[in-house]
């Protein structure tokens, strides 16, 4: 048995472990746009026409010389000639000239000589010819050329998650495949000769492994994907073969339980041995989640997580998720939002530790508030009945009713 | 041609729709847990027995009989016999008895007849006997028996969509399959002669579709199942067909554009003639998305969207997303969140028409502002560099430095 190193505190641990990881460029992929929903671009994107390529009307109408109809009203209408009708997706191929206009749908490419298109409820129209009631400012009515996006402009940049409206924007400009980054394979290894998988039968003091599935859903939720290497019991020997096996094989690696000082704790031996720097933070002052590892093995991210599956999700939420992200090839700042604040229902206190605090949220009164639940690590139904997550420093005593920050849960 | 019948507010269309729009059960499916991420869950989840199974040790240390350690103290240790190890994952054969303890590592089984463990850094071992230099109150460092749940409790409800915590209790329940409901099939037809799929080449005032992809995108997170019939030309008997064909094996079905009052939009046509009660909804006082149509055919919500993918997608954010969600089984209250007070960098007014307005956020000196995006409803990219949606009532005029509450898009 060893004790902890040094217990370093949360920020403590985020700085030591950027010092040493710098995420390196994965593989890029070139997939249809109907698949790149939420994958990180890793390409430039820039306008290749105009966006419209054309000038458009925005209703239905008659385009005009606006200059044409500067006096018309209701009660005196102008009339000009009518020269054409301009149909969705063909090529306009008359003019309008002084005096006269042409039909025009919402969206069709305006003619030559007109700059301005009159809404059809202004107008009246007897055969070839057209009465227009209300005077046309140039431009009125019209999207002009170019007002989406100029060519050559830069719309989208490397790192960037596509959302459905960066799609609209990708299928607007005629593109039909976007390069973007792999998503990052994440190992997940558990162990406990305690543990069994869902759907096989319990024996003894067994329990079921509840961090498999829970750590792949974060995984997959953070833009990786989950690659499951299963249980391993507490054994040297069969722990580093299948760690060492999961490391060749993803981007990051995370192993749950044994990572606190026992007997059996083989995991930061096996984590040591993966390569170089190794275990920069191997204990942290955060509650729950103490006994983490945060490893980086020959340029690869190599996370130890504790054993209870509460821990395991406050740690990935803290830790995890950042690196995961990074490696994913995500470059956005983090858009505003996501958090709420609320009135504590009841007094709160820590020790040494940072806090990570499971709340449920409900309004009462216009009033949002906040109630701690209980805060065994041990304990999924307080994460299942979670809305947020409350960060309380070390050494504070907050009464019932302090007004805190709470990250919303998705 | 014929005018809007009536013009509803955004909420009376609502209420309308909600008035004949009963969301009926879609058939379940069992999936395998590792499967049912985001899934909507159709069946009571209760524990099947105590969760956990037995009293557990919260750390490293000796089980021992709290009364036997009342007098211990680092100066005063009290000797007590070590009658066996607890072993993970193993039944426990052995009892601790009076003046007896047991070695037990974090998450062991408590041994019959111990009350409390001693940490080990509070114990001296010597052979086979144990040091305990610190007295323990019965039940400490012990997690009881159905703490987390008792056997029989209800812990998730149909109509929950499953979390990554969710996945981990139903693991620790020992459960490998769930019963979810299917995906909603989200019909999806785009409407008019200029539009051209991505990838292909343009031809005379063509213009690329950005509905398709954008709509599908949006069912996606919604957590239906889009199914695309791709674009259709301005022909009546041509819509109908697909219309009709789609709408049969659709569960909801989305027409993007013709949906305004033009010579040419065969929409509303169709969509009256798909089923009773039909079109409920012709134009909201929405800007933008007024040219919107809501139906009902035969129990199925069908929604004519305008074909500007910018009012496509407030249209959906505001109408088609809730009715998704209802037809997909969700039944969850909204978490709070999702939404920041910001002010406004620029003055806003509005016509007789609800805004919904796109503005970027920026923090500056602390202070979250909000910047409102150009409003043309063809302009994608203001949608693409939106960080969310200012709901703005008619007849407003908001001074610069206003705030207001913006709901953050994802």
């Amino acid at each position: 048995m060893r004790a902890f190193t040094k217990i370093l505190t949360p920020q403590e641990a985020k700085d030591a472990f950027a010092r040493v990881f710098a995420p390196a460029a994965l593989d890029t992929a070139r997939v249809l746009l109907g698949q790149s929903l939420h994958r990180i671009l890793a390409q430039t994107v820039a306008a290749s026409s105009d966006l419209p390529a054309f000038d458009r009307s925005t209703v239905d109408g008659y385009a005009v010389r606006a200059v044409n109809t500067t006096r018309a009203s209701a009660t005196a209408a102008i009339t000009l000639q009518l020269v054409g009708e301009v149909l969705m997706g063909d090529q306009v191929k008359f003019a309008v000239g002084e005096g006269q206009a042409a039909r025009i749908p919402t969206g069709g490419m305006m003619p030559t000589g007109a700059d301005a298109v009159v809404m059809q409820e202004h107008t009246v129209r007897q055969d070839a010819l057209v009465a227009i009631e209300r005077a046309a400012k140039v431009g009125e009515n019209v999207v002009p050329r170019g007002s989406d996006a100029v060519a050559g402009a830069v719309l989208l940049s490397p790192g960037r998650r596509l959302r459905p409206q960066d799609l609209g924007l990708l299928a607007g400009l005629g593109v039909s495949d976007v390069l973007v980054y792999r998503r990052p394979r994440v190992g997940i290894i558990v162990t406990g000769d305690e543990l069994v998988a869902p759907g096989q039968p319990l024996h003894g003091s067994g329990i079921y492994d509840m961090n498999t599935y829970t750590l792949a859903s974060l995984v997959e939720e953070a833009g990786g994907e989950a690659v499951l290497y299963g249980i391993v019991p507490d054994n040297l020997a069969l722990l580093t073969e299948r760690a060492k096996r999961a490391f060749q094989m993803c981007d990051v690696l995370l192993l749950a339980g044994g990572s606190s000082v026992g007997e059996k704790d083989f995991v930061a031996n096996v984590i040591g041995g993966l390569g170089e720097p190794g275990i920069v933070v191997h204990g942290i002052a955060i509650r729950p989640g103490r006994p983490t590892i945060l490893a980086v093995a020959d340029g690869k991210p190599v996370f130890g997580l504790p054993g209870n599956v509460v821990s395991a999700i406050v740690i990935f939420d803290h830790f995890v998720r950042p690196v995961v992200q990074a490696v994913a090839g995500l470059q956005e700042r983090s858009r505003p939002g996501g958090t709420v604040r609320a009135r504590l229902t009841q007094k709160v206190t820590t020790g040494d530790r940072e806090d990570h605090l499971r709340v449920s949220l409900a309004e009462q009164t216009g009033l949002l508030r906040a109630t701690p639940l209980p805060t065994g690590s041990a304990l999924i139904t307080s994460m299942v009945r979670a809305d947020g997550i409350v960060v309380v420093p070390p050494h504070t005593a907050w009464d019932e009713g302090t007004e805190v920050e709470v990250r919303v849960l998705p």
